[in-house]
């Protein structure tokens, strides 16, 4: 079955030009002018429109287990939510819960498989060092995973110590796979919160106070100098949000430390401010919200090149886990936010993002002025599919390349929020937002699975990415 | 007439990927995988090659008359030498030798037309300041000129004042139009030729010598800072070629400044150190070689992308004028260097390059590990044309786009110099230089112009690019 | 005549002690703990007080003619107010208006002499180039002259050519003499003044408008990269004002470039605000009032260490010079400010500042807590004394320094303004500010000229400081 | 008894001037010009001479033990090898080994009581965190100390981890307590030892390569900003060696972290190139020799300002421990580093450098041209003296200080090494090092101490120095 994409503007990483798509079964079989009269071709028309590879967000949680709960979307409901919002794409993580990695990696193939709805690749994360699983980094290939995450937070939970990160960094290194890092400093942060709770404070706004944003910044450099002893080893951080990382990352850059950054959709738009009173617990994630002077940081770094990657560290909880909504029309209820009612550290860390990151960012980024419809494919797409290895399959408009595109109405105005969102929860951030610019069809291997906020698409249509090593 | 490459794998800014280019007329119609069994196409086997767009040169000279000579490369002989070095589009500069721009345009155009053997568009010299030629500014869109390009040297000739360069930026801007600039000092080197003379230097090394590369930066950033009171007018810097240039390059784009940086591809490769002896004179330009620190600064640039533009200055001369070559078979003969053989500031500026650019950056750069295909491709061919805003049908292979391409045989070693580059001079930069990696077949707007090394192009194919003013 | 400073705490650039001070006729003969029991030695009592070198003010014009004026402070009147201010050091300019430098700096030497009541030097302008003129500069230490000073501005009056200014900072810096610069951008703002004239704007705030900053920074590094060439000529750069020559002046040193930098005390405390409607043109003066953000860069100049000294380019005018005012009783009338009431072209350029200096920059910079006290005296009394090589005569405190010294009452309240102040003009741009120390009693070699506010010091008790060439 | 130094040219941090000073017992009394005739006076000339305050070596290891051995300088023979250096004032390091820090204090002080030969203070070691000692911090003050120092290396013998560190420095820093910080990566350390002997590496050039610098910036940047939360508590930096230390101080300073720095004589000289075969052994030392960039980025920051102090860490051993050297004419034998001759961990670390530090950095740092002499009198007297609370006592020429001197003759040529400096080992660093200027006399309180080579001190002249903590 073929299909043309007809009369559109083709947006890339690189260019913006009027081109027809030629889609063959799942496949970008070729892009070019007038392609009329192509026999047994549907024709989509995309007249006014612009058509830009389908969105990949390098950075989602799906089912998360949490304390008494687990985060409200799963690989079906989230990569619904993904793909209203224009993305196709997403990396979910697997918890390193049994002591083998392999192991690991199956629990959470088992409950992954057969639910997504976009294609989905995973990340590894590595929490419990030792001798064995060090060993079986280089087993993580076979099972289409290049790249494990670990943390220098969460202490006694899921930190490993430097001597740990070096050597599993450099073993990553040598087997093309990239390590990510969780950069704040868990040792301050327990100490932090201990002395908050200890003092009787409780609300959502200490879940910020105690994550002191001096936490990141050496920690962050610790990492890109030991990236370099390890043979300069491929590092990624995650979530970065303050202006001294920044700083840090065109530093370790210039070095010549192969060091990629990601900042998260909501680190740009929102400050500690927002974490005040109960509403606050909407915005508790980790790292929280930062200051103003965080938020123009990192502008800048998405403005001058510095940062590579937006994401979103989608990870939603309800806001009010006692009260029932209605999901495919049938009623859904879960723990959330409320479980911290009274302890900060007891609200389930997360907020939803995966659908709102593309329409988001393209009004704040692209309509108001900081980057360049190109620079927006970038970050959003090109980059996290090039650094994952998934590229030109994802994150591109190529022959060759997954027709996974979203077809964008560029004047389109939105009043967004969780109406219009698709997450399984009870709130979003922006709510109430002003948007100019929606994907109105988005297809997914060259199938429609939204059209006009009309969901076509089907649980089990996501296929896994095995994500290939980086070569040399 | 349809023609299909085949099997090649294409180099973008962006992207590397194997796919097939049907060309339809002078334009590529499309790119996709498996263009078989198209009716009446010529397929041109690309097997194991690159396929890249045609290399774009933003800064050549053609024809250019200085005191006693001419420049030996004319239209046709210079655009047929970038053709073989795999370059299709070349822009010129028409120099303002009439009070009026737009009668010194028409001079230019009438001696260049009929001629080229590539696509060739046109900087207007702005070297005579006037009411008048300030208002005419508006009138270089018709004829297809987006750029005048000014000087802060050649005191007395074509240097304007900082009041006037000021409005003509200004003016520019308002236009749509890029305001170019040579930045060297004026004064300086004015003082430092008439001592150096006065003290009886007569060698070539002393064009390097009087010319101190600290009259340049500050020429510079006073450029750029007018530019901000200008309304933010676009600006663009030719052949860059000290670490101190790029400093203030990063700090005035860092600023908000609307600049964008050229260097040439000698300024990398050699020293002042090769500008000793009389065999220094072939490497007499301006500005002249600088130290290898500056070299350093330069590909540093080139690396973390500071640098935006490799341009040659393409300006070739004899070495030694007073003996006939043999062009196309015929012989040529032509006053050149040896016209300075006692007096350095005679040596007429300029030397071959627009074939060597390609050829020898690809080895130097892309080989040699300093950058990656695909920002060899943007250096060299895309950020040129998107500059000058004939992207993408230049500098790009999208549908759409101009069918122009150099078929790039990344195994080819080739010994480089005079008698393989094909300048109309008798001497090469890069005399015995071995070079991995060379253009097999170049393609312009559909025909095959050069074939494994015979010309298969035409004097007078290549035509004019109406250059269109820049918009908001 | 011996005298005894007794109990005080010393202040210096370096370190803050108790210690009596010995005087001996002009000098400081010993400094020590305990002077006591010395034969004739009259004690004057410094407990609770902190006792500094007098002030240098490396920056001052007296007696200045402008356009149908002549600025209102004469070499008595300016100098005596400096006193008052704890300033016991200024330098002066001599204009450059006869074609000979040695006869121009005579014409000054005969106007000023016998006038000053603080000592006094000169800074000889340097605004007519001729190969006479060049060569006369070796003849300026012979006069006490070791600087020259030269405009990249006031275009057809002032203004020297770069040629000529690397000419004369050559042979400057061979001579052992410093070139001063005063680095505007003369065709841009003569640029801008016309087109303001013809747009019909003629309030005071036009004055900054036209004189844009954009002009400066890059006029800046030229200076500096010249020098360079120049043999590393020392340079000295006049009231900096701007975040970008912050940037260039720590640039700059970085490099090796023998550059000191000058701010004066309006400009961190004043931006363009200042000058909307008529009472803008008592800050009317050049270059004009920038920011807040070059405000705050000038501040963080003086923190980091990257500026050198604080001055004033103290030139008042009356604000309004149809009315008398007294001076010593008498009556004192001027054209002033309102030469210009129809035309801020015509508002004559300066403002009062000589005798402000010491107490205003104490309150903002000292109490305020931007510096430390003795990075205060480095910036405006050891700093401008070491670079003009009168150091340790002035801006010490040291065996052998003359015995200039502000005694200083560091709890002394003052509401401070025009009739605390003691310049002979009409307005003071600080009416109204509360300070918070200020100098109770002001020495000059061995004797007090200011007592608690009471004048004790002498028309012509000043003397000519001869200052010495750098060696080396 | 009162004493008059004569003729001298006195250098200080800020001047160099002509001067006499006049001794009262242990005191500088005054500082004057012609002290002639004051009765019962003795007078030493200094014709000729610099006058320099004594030096101040911030960092000195005495009687340190270590396995199988112990330094081999104790509080006796390294203060009087420190005093024929110029030093007068030395800081040791007082050991955490009791559980109480107080009682460690004790264990020190009863250790070095009653030996120095000059005077000196300690810092104490923190190096086993628990709330007891957490809280003895405040019991410091008391015993006359007002630094504490940590590790982040050193695992499991001395090193804290962050949230103790931020614990410590919190504390510290409300009592005015400096935070000292040592900042290797301790695990890097350690697994890079591990890998080095399990591969067989024993020779002393694999202590500098298992101690990678890339694990040094990280450490660094996490300390300050930790500082930052801390209530931007004060530290400092020993024996900082790399580029990129530089950077970050430089960076750290900007964000206004209250941070200093401290380099080492030795890491300005030698690279890890000194450290191949068996002589290599001599400068093994933590951290070890880096490369020739770091040299050049630490000169770099001596020169512009970014770098405070240059001390020794002084610890020296025997090369050759088998053999005995005669010590004041007795002989001396202990096991120095051929206790690693078959394993590089084994090696005592250390060497010699109490003694060097004046004269060496006088001939490579002033007479080289890289600073004046008073940024070497900053650098090596002044500065550490003020950091550590006892200026001006020490550290400074002034009245009231102690009459700590170092007589310098500018034009002492000496070849200098084991046989001049006067360090208990058999090893000099810079033997046979041709060296200009060196310490004539050397006065202690008003005592010579040294003179013209022969000692005139005294075991146990020396005083503790009883260090206050900051203020503010």
């Amino acid at each position: 079955m073929k299909k043309i994409i007809k009369g559109g503007t083709i947006v890339t990483d690189s260019a913006m030009f009027e081109a027809d798509i030629l889609i063959d079964g799942e496949k970008i079989a070729a892009i070019g002018q007038n392609f009329d009269g192509i026999a047994d071709a549907e024709v989509i028309d995309a007249s006014g429109m612009l058509v830009l590879p389908g969105g990949v967000d390098a950075h989602v949680h799906l089912d998360l287990p949490m304390p008494n709960t687990t985060s409200s979307d799963d690989h079906y409901t989230g990569t619904k939510a993904a793909a209203f919002g224009g993305t196709t794409t997403v990396i979910d993580f697997a918890n390193h819960d049994l002591p083998s990695l392999v192991d690991s990696f199956h629990v959470w193939e088992e409950n992954a498989q057969g639910k997504a709805a976009v294609d989905y690749g995973v990340h590894m994360n590595y929490t419990h060092f030792s001798t064995e699983s060090l060993a079986e980094i280089a087993k993580l290939p076979d099972l289409g995973v290049n790249s494990i995450k670990m943390f220098t937070a969460y202490n006694g939970r899921m930190r490993l110590q430097d001597g740990e990160i070096f050597q599993a960094m450099r073993k990553a290194g040598e087997e093309g796979i990239i390590s990510m890092f969780h950069v704040e400093n868990g040792d301050l942060i327990d100490l932090q919160v201990a002395e908050a709770l200890a003092a009787g404070h409780t609300e959502p706004v200490w879940h910020a106070r105690t994550r002191s944003k001096d936490g990141t910044a050496g920690e962050l450099l610790n990492i890109c100098m030991l990236s370099k002893t390890a043979g300069y080893a491929p590092i990624y951080i995650v979530h970065m949000n303050t202006a001294e990382e920044m700083d840090v990352l065109a530093y370790a850059k210039n070095l010549g430390i192969n060091v990629w950054g990601e900042t998260c959709l909501q680190y740009m738009m929102f400050t500690e401010e927002d974490m005040k009173g109960w509403e606050g617990a909407k915005f508790v994630c980790s790292p929280p919200m930062r200051g103003a002077e965080d938020n123009e940081g990192i502008w800048q770094a998405l403005e001058d090149g510095t940062m590579d990657v937006v994401a979103t560290d989608h990870c939603p909880f309800m806001f009010d886990g006692t009260k029932e909504i209605l999901y495919e029309g049938k009623p859904f209820k879960r723990p959330g936010k409320e479980l911290g009612r009274n302890d900060f550290t007891k609200i389930p860390n997360g907020q939803p993002g995966v659908g709102d990151r593309l329409p988001v960012m393209w009004t704040e980024a692209v309509v108001n002025g900081h980057i360049s419809p190109q620079r927006f494919v970038e970050l959003m797409c090109t980059n996290p599919a090039k650094i994952y290895n998934i590229y030109p399959q994802k994150g591109a408009i190529l022959p060759g390349s997954d027709a996974d595109l979203a077809i964008w109405d560029p004047m389109k105005k939105v009043t967004y929020g969780v109406k219009v969102a698709q997450h399984r929860t009870d709130y979003n951030l922006y709510e109430g937002k002003e948007l100019t610019g929606f994907p109105v069809k988005v297809m997914l291997r060259g199938d429609v699975i939204v059209d006009n906020g009309e969901w076509k698409g089907k649980r089990g249509a996501g296929k896994f990415l095995h994500c290939e090593p980086l070569s040399e």
